[in-house]
């Protein structure tokens, strides 16, 4: 019997935890939730169903696991814990300093619904927390260093189609070369925001708008990229869609630490991830912290956790015996 | 209350994990367990106790978790069923072809006394065992590949050792760059124990050896070097010891696969390790699997486990709010 779940939320993130499903055998889509009208919709997976999300209420049978597929400024604090009392729930919020808040919420709707849910499984939240905290466990006098890219930031390309005479944007985060090559070489160096990150913009401005006037407003952005070296290219529209239609996106953890009786001997570990597509990869995380949730809770077991409260075993399919023979 | 630990065997990885619970507050080392005289030995840390092996028969108190420190061939398939019974125990067992049956082995003990014991826990197996499990659960779809070194390897060097004329020497083994490039590129190459490493050794021959003829049994020694590009050096025993005294290694571990309705989006996850001390570096895993089979017995449970079967959290001195707030 395959572990049957269901996607609340079809856009980007929705179809690639849709993608990655059809490559799990041992588990299947039951159906996607949707507030646009399920009649309107088509998905790709044959036989899954499309309901509303007012059908998600109270208890919708033959759903084992529930992905929560929306963004985390809004959707998320909403409906993670909305819906964790009656499934067992993983999303990917993402909002690193409202995880405490956000934690609490669906922990006590999880617990009134004996279900288990998992917060923050993506990648960052996620596969880059767990090698912080394994690296952190191993070396415990040493330094931390996470660096993005390269890859699409959407937050930054929303807030550069908020400029007025812009149509289309698409921004690139990209990690400073030389900087990553300190770390690696086990320097310790102190970086800044500008020494880590450079910011690439690929702007279509409507007909007629002020350039000069776009590109100042960017780089003096307040947060998003004043603290950068940041450059702006204006291209048209077609290129735009043609040239930066995906989202790639990955990065690097590193944490470098000494140890011996004074220190002397240097060790560096690094985690990196280069992807094609952010959403799927993201999508094909969630899946894997579906199964786990479904197996957690098929024990008993209930309330919030994280990708840190996880055992690895439960994230695969194989036995514990095939796991030990073939991977260990 | 420090969690008391006791080493068992005072050789190189011995003193690597004394020195990494001088780095974790959290821990002490209470005693070292030696098949030596005890009164002849002496060890860093002070207040801790010297005991003879036969000492550490049937439950000797103020140890909370024994960290064995043996060799895989002949000292752990023996000592870690033993003392599993009477201790919670951790070892590094690395001979990958017997790990079910030492599982099976250290299981059957530590059910029987109520104790947790860990097996290995190193970082090949361990660390890289864990970076397989977690790549290989998000994309099912997929290559594997790890890579050794740059590094010493204590077998060959010992294999080398073992031939006539040879008065000492030191073999690393070396990650061929070409083929990394390639893994990491995405392209899925199909490589040939040739093609993924190098052998280079560094041998101090006794007066008068013939060193063509060691050469020789060197470059075709079955198993060890036969298969690979092997470099020999013939230098001075001096320069062995100055040069070549240390025991750095590491290496890579990757997982590429890919994603989508077709297939169409590559991602590529890379773990990777530069150590300058193995044993202090294992030291410091087990260690932290220390902590964690301390507190898996503390909360009731028992039997053999591997690092797939922990909990991240459990190895962190940190508490489960401390790391969403720090590290997630």
């Amino acid at each position: 019997m395959a572990i049957k779940v269901g996607i609340m939320g079809y856009g980007n993130l929705g179809r690639g935890v849709e993608s990655a499903l059809l490559q799990n055998p041992d588990m299947e889509l039951a159906a996607v939730f949707t507030r646009r009208d399920p009649k309107k919709m088509t998905i790709r997976t044959e036989g899954a169903k499309v309901y509303s999300v007012e059908d998600a209420n109270v208890g919708k049978a033959d759903i084992d696991v529930m992905i929560i597929c929306g963004g985390s400024a809004t959707d998320l604090p909403e409906q993670t814990p909305k819906y964790a009392e009656y499934y067992n729930c993983i999303d990917s919020f993402d909002t690193h300093a409202n995880i405490p808040a956000h934690f609490a919420a669906v922990n006590r709707a999880a617990k009134l619904g004996d279900k288990v849910s998992i917060i923050s499984a993506g990648w960052d939240p996620g596969m880059f927390s767990l090698n912080r905290l394994y690296a952190n466990a191993i070396l415990p006098d040493g330094h931390d260093y996470t660096f993005w890219g390269k890859g699409v930031s959407q937050g930054h390309s929303d807030a550069i189609r908020r400029i007025k005479g812009v149509k289309d944007a698409r921004q690139y985060t990209i990690p400073v070369e030389t900087a990553l090559e300190r770390v690696r070489g086990g320097e310790n160096p102190e970086l800044t925001t500008r020494q880590k990150h450079t910011r690439t913009c690929y702007v279509a401005a409507e007909a007629g708008a002020d350039t000069a006037q776009i590109e100042k407003e960017i780089v003096n952005m307040p947060n998003y990229f004043a603290d950068y070296d940041t450059t702006v290219h204006f291209i048209s529209e077609e290129e735009l869609k043609r040239d930066h239609g995906k989202l790639p996106h990955g990065g690097f953890v590193f944490r470098t630490g000494q140890t011996g009786w004074e220190g002397e001997h240097k060790h560096v570990i690094e985690y990196s991830l280069k992807l094609d597509s952010n959403p799927e990869f993201t999508g094909s995380v969630l899946v894997a912290y579906a199964r786990a949730a479904y197996r957690l809770n098929a024990e008993g077991k209930s309330g919030c956790h994280t990708v840190f409260d996880i055992a690895p075993a439960y994230l695969s399919p194989l036995s514990a015996e095939e796991l030990r023979a073939r991977l260990l």
